[in-house]
């Protein structure tokens, strides 16, 4: 590898992910030991605490509690506790804190005031020695190694994946739906390299795009969209596919492209509308999923190996992430080295 | 009024806010009566259901609950309900069910579903004979009159003071806060006219406009983004000061206008290093807030009264929505017209 091309570290990261998945899988005993502890405490109510890309990997994980577990869900805004202190009463609650660093301020302190208000507290992190995980009364590690770039890639797929586990562990599952995941994530990059490479083609010179889903996907189209504007600087914005139709898809026009997520299921099923209305309104349609070929409208469909419904955003991000590496290096930047950017929030 | 200019209805609904918001408070007893029947049954839980700009006031009233009544609190993804039929428990759960038509498919299917799982259902719609008031034990009337633009404004201001009044009123409180709310909004209009003005100049040819906050006024920032794509088109997103930092300002550079609310408070102060990093990034800072003059790194400050913190929001959003209009005109488009909007959304 030349220790000077653009984007190698995002590159190098980007195809760790099958084995980086397959190793988790494996170690799945660790996970499910912290299901069965919270097992034995049923919370009734789920809070989710993140920031960045592992905001969008809560956002997935708040429909796998709600879905799987039954338990109403809600995502922690850290001010109320951070700026203004709130004093609520969190007995009975399960807080879940996702950080691929453990080092974020706000979310130490957010999970600190949580557990001594009684919420039963796990860290999800890529780092088991960091104070969050020292804060919390549980913790997971995502096990994806050292991640050098700095928009995450291998440690995003790897929380999708541990949060996953957790989950299934917590009703007692037994992980079936993603016991080859590392082979299918081996065959997401490859059986999707040429839809990325016309995607890139496609996209290179988009002023703006927009990306859009429904169901667990949601949480890709908010991947996808900080993705790219974090390596291309592309304004770019994710809506659910309800809240499109419901406003914005005023702004979009033969000047889009619309980064729509297409995975067999539910969610999937659900986006036909939003596909074609966006299509009537000129935009440029790119689709992902595994049933990305199903959708007429779609200019490109990108292929994804079909999986249950809920597992598909552990794959489906991966053509995302060569995509927005592809297009990072077609317009001439280094993705490995944005302007502004650090990889610990230092914000309370 | 000219039957067939421009932007005549959103224009005349932001006018008449004022005297909508002090409609309602003096209406307050039937919002006060709905709050005491909720603090009978305290739940332990808060849940609330909205999408579009209602959402916005949803993320509002989050604040409020976790804040003033000390409740963790979720966003509802009505997905998990309508798509994957999730069978939650939501005994000692309020639901809180926001949306001016009360017609949304979507909020009318998780409202039944959730009092059907024991949630205590309260809807807050500006018409008190639709479904969603029918499908919710509990009604909160935000008498905003009818809203004839496609952009919600006066249902906008007068959902957040509806919500506001409504927690008051869970905590026993007395609505002391927003007893002159009338008056200061009508404050609002003429103090920021001229801010306004020079704002729609600055942003005209804008090709991207961020909006930002943090706190109570994070709704705010996510009402002007979604005010801003819906009439303008532009390619407009909302960040919360905290995540702005973390990534996407890797994409703030000369050509981006940066919308920021620094109202006096903690969530405002707490703004200070992100006004200084955009700024440094080479944005054009616009700051609207009762502490926008306070921030030196403001190319332009657009002045709101001084309220306390939690109120703001009622407030700020004034100038937004007249810059929103004015910046539509300026480009030469209809905000009352714009394309492909319906007022109600259709999707389940």
């Amino acid at each position: 590898m030349n220790e000077t091309e653009p984007g190698r570290h995002m590159a190098a990261e980007i195809a760790e992910q099958p084995d980086v998945l397959a190793g988790l899988v494996r170690a799945r005993s660790d996970i499910a030991e912290v299901g069965a502890r919270i097992a034995q405490r049923p919370p009734r109510f789920a809070l989710l605490a993140a920031r960045g890309s592992s905001d969008h990997a809560a956002v997935y994980a708040k429909y796998l509690v709600e879905v799987l577990l039954g338990l109403p869900t809600g995502l922690v805004s850290p001010s109320t506790t951070t700026l203004y202190g709130a004093e609520q009463d969190l007995t009975d609650v399960l807080l879940i804190s996702v950080s691929q660093s453990g080092g974020s301020y706000d979310l130490l302190e957010v999970t600190q005031a949580a557990r001594s208000r009684g919420a039963l507290t796990v860290a999800v992190t890529n780092t088991p020695s960091s104070p969050l995980t020292e804060a919390a009364e549980l913790a997971v590690d995502i096990r994806a190694g050292t991640e050098r770039a700095v928009a995450a890639t291998k440690t995003y797929s790897a929380t999708l994946l541990a949060l996953y586990l957790l989950v299934d562990a917590i009703r007692g599952g037994k992980a079936e739906h993603v016991s080859d995941i590392g082979e299918l994530a081996e065959r997401t990059l490859t059986d999707s390299a040429e839809g990325v490479e016309q995607a890139v083609s496609r996209c290179r010179f988009a002023e703006r795009i927009l990306t859009t889903a429904r169901g667990y996907s949601y949480a890709t189209a908010l991947e996808a969209s900080l993705k790219l504007a974090e390596t291309s600087y592309l304004p770019t914005r994710a809506y659910s596919g309800a809240d499109l139709l419901h406003g914005p898809v005023a702004a979009v026009d033969a000047t889009t492209a619309v980064l729509g997520l297409a995975s067999a299921g539910k969610g999937g099923a659900a986006m036909s509308d939003v596909f074609d209305t966006v299509t009537r309104s000129g935009a440029d349609l790119l689709c992902v999923g595994s049933a990305a070929h199903t959708v007429s409208s779609a200019a490109l469909a990108v292929p994804v190996p079909e999986t249950a419904e809920e597992v598909a955003p552990v794959l489906e991000v991966l053509p995302i992430q060569r995509l927005a590496l592809g297009l990072a290096l077609a317009r001439g930047l280094d993705p490995d080295a944005p302007r502004g950017l650090r990889k610990v929030t230092r914000t309370r």
